[in-house]
């Protein structure tokens, strides 16, 4: 029986018989995405394998796209109150801060019992780290375990972890999209996995005011850098008229990125008192995360936030000058 | 050794026995796309790996975005001159007319030896019928086959395989994706296919001319049917002010489809002397193309088209009269 992850089938397992007893939280990161959700679904059907009760928690609640997972309706948002003699798993997190700033405080002293994730910045903060860097998502990993330790994977299982694998790999384009994410999925879907109903939930149930305020926000784009950078706006305005909320502009960043021989797409969010800045860029030596860090946010090499006090031209301003010599 | 088109593969070596000594012109349709370049391009390896001398001719040229496959650029433009003593291989085509109207006279009279398709409405029109209907594209096809006979895939033909799949599968979004898909992809990968390159040069090359047309077609969608149907429209101005061309509104209809409720989409495109319209349906028992018929076009259950002589206001009035008792 070919095996996919032989020695993190070992580390879950250890795992698994270190928590025997131990009521487990499986924690996702703040505004949980795809890989995220799915990863939590597995990870608690992996510790259930091992007889172990756990529940499953996050800062922020699921995105309505990945209510369709069987399971997600179980995820909470977190509250300090459950949080007795409980023991942490954390899932898709590349550290403990990365569960959102007031959960990371919240939790401080609880046992972090397990990591598993698939992020090369991962700090190895729990006891046992259930880490592969070059894993397309958190879900790869969980899918690889399931198969090596034969773990019974019903459709409901298998749509969660094909819905993490299918969105971290940016629908199968990103590098890390290796014969093994295919082989994997092949298996998720002889065990019931609907790539039709995943990629309907996730691409194709967008509102009209989405739409509309995509609409407005190709309106903006704009090169900067010598067709380096090109950056789109949204002001408060935009989304008060378009009747959306700051939900609704996941992905527009990734149209900016598209254009040809741009190397970083810039997506600029006028909030009440902040404005929020996103980066995606074409290649990981660009290393956004060193801007984002420069104006008090992070990520990872080629997607990176923050959140600014800024208004949004000095903000444009202070990015455009970060980004310059990285581009050129 | 697994086989994935056992009978297929002899139906194709059938095919390439009975063609020995023949010149074959390897054939697609009019506008070609993805799965067809991809399957001209891997049909004339097979045809090689039998020692068979073969060309590539369409009717109209390879989109830019798929002149990055090695071997595109061996694809001419169908000219009756090509055909002394040639024997014609179909790819991609459900009959004989897809070539398109003037390519398809040129060809009367000409031996079709082979058609590779996986249409369901694919009529059987040559010697040796290549065809299953529940392949997702001709490439998992002629993938299956490759795999099969055990021809060498090369870095090259793997890369012309996994496009087409990709494409015709809509990024493994459509119903016929299934583990055959995921598990030929896995070794087509293996063979040096780059999921990667295909993602950025077929969804990632945009111009930003086509975002500022894309802009314009999203502020004119609009809901009828009672919100089943969503329309948007390009007149002859928006081209013009944004320097795009009919060729730039690809996968536009896509847009109107994918909002939550929809059951088709609409792009009317406002022409010199006609309208175009192109109609996406979310379920195959729709039948935009029954709804095309009616104006003087054509297409599949899920996706047609027509080139109307009516205003775009006319058209708009009768494709919504049309699809009305269709969506309620």
């Amino acid at each position: 029986m070919k095996q996919y992850f032989p020695e993190l089938r070992d580390q879950f397992r250890s795992l698994a018989e270190a928590a025997a007893g131990v009521r487990v939280c499986v924690i996702g990161h703040a505004r949980p995405d795809g890989d995220c959700v799915g990863s939590q679904i597995a990870a608690q059907k992996l510790l259930a394998h091992f007889g172990l009760e756990s529940f499953m928690a996050n800062a922020d609640c699921v995105p309505n796209s990945l209510l369709y997972l069987e399971g997600s309706e179980l995820i909470s948002i977190f509250d300090r109150q459950m949080m007795n003699d409980t023991a942490l798993l954390y899932v898709d997190c590349a550290d403990e801060g990365r569960v959102g700033p007031k959960t990371s405080i919240a939790l401080q002293g609880f046992r972090r019992i397990g990591n598993v994730d698939h992020h090369i910045s991962n700090t190895g903060f729990a006891e046992f780290n259930v880490v592969d860097q070059g894993a397309s998502a958190t879900c790869e990993i969980l899918a690889g375990i399931a198969f090596d330790l034969q773990v019974t994977i019903t459709p409901d299982l298998a749509q969660a972890l094909y819905t993490g694998i299918m969105t971290d790999t940016g629908r199968f384009g990103f590098a890390a999209t290796s014969s093994r994410v295919f082989d994997l999925c092949a298996n998720l879907v002889d065990c019931g996995a609907s790539p039709q109903a995943a990629a309907e939930n996730l691409y194709e149930n967008v509102s009209l005011a989405r739409l509309k305020l995509l609409e407005r926000f190709l309106g903006t784009l704009e090169y900067a850098c010598d067709g380096k950078v090109c950056i789109g706006e949204l002001k408060q305005r935009d989304f008060l008229e378009t009747g959306t909320s700051y939900l609704d502009t996941e992905g527009f960043v990734d149209y900016a990125r598209s254009v040809s021989d741009v190397a970083v797409g810039v997506l600029l969010e006028e909030r009440k008192t902040t404005t929020k800045g996103s980066l995606r860029a074409e290649r990981k030596e660009i290393r956004v995360d060193q801007v984002a860090a420069q104006f008090g946010g992070g990520g990872h090499a080629c997607a990176a936030a923050m959140s600014s006090a800024m208004s949004l031209e000095e903000l444009r301003n202070g990015l455009i000058e970060s980004l310059r010599p990285r581009v050129s």
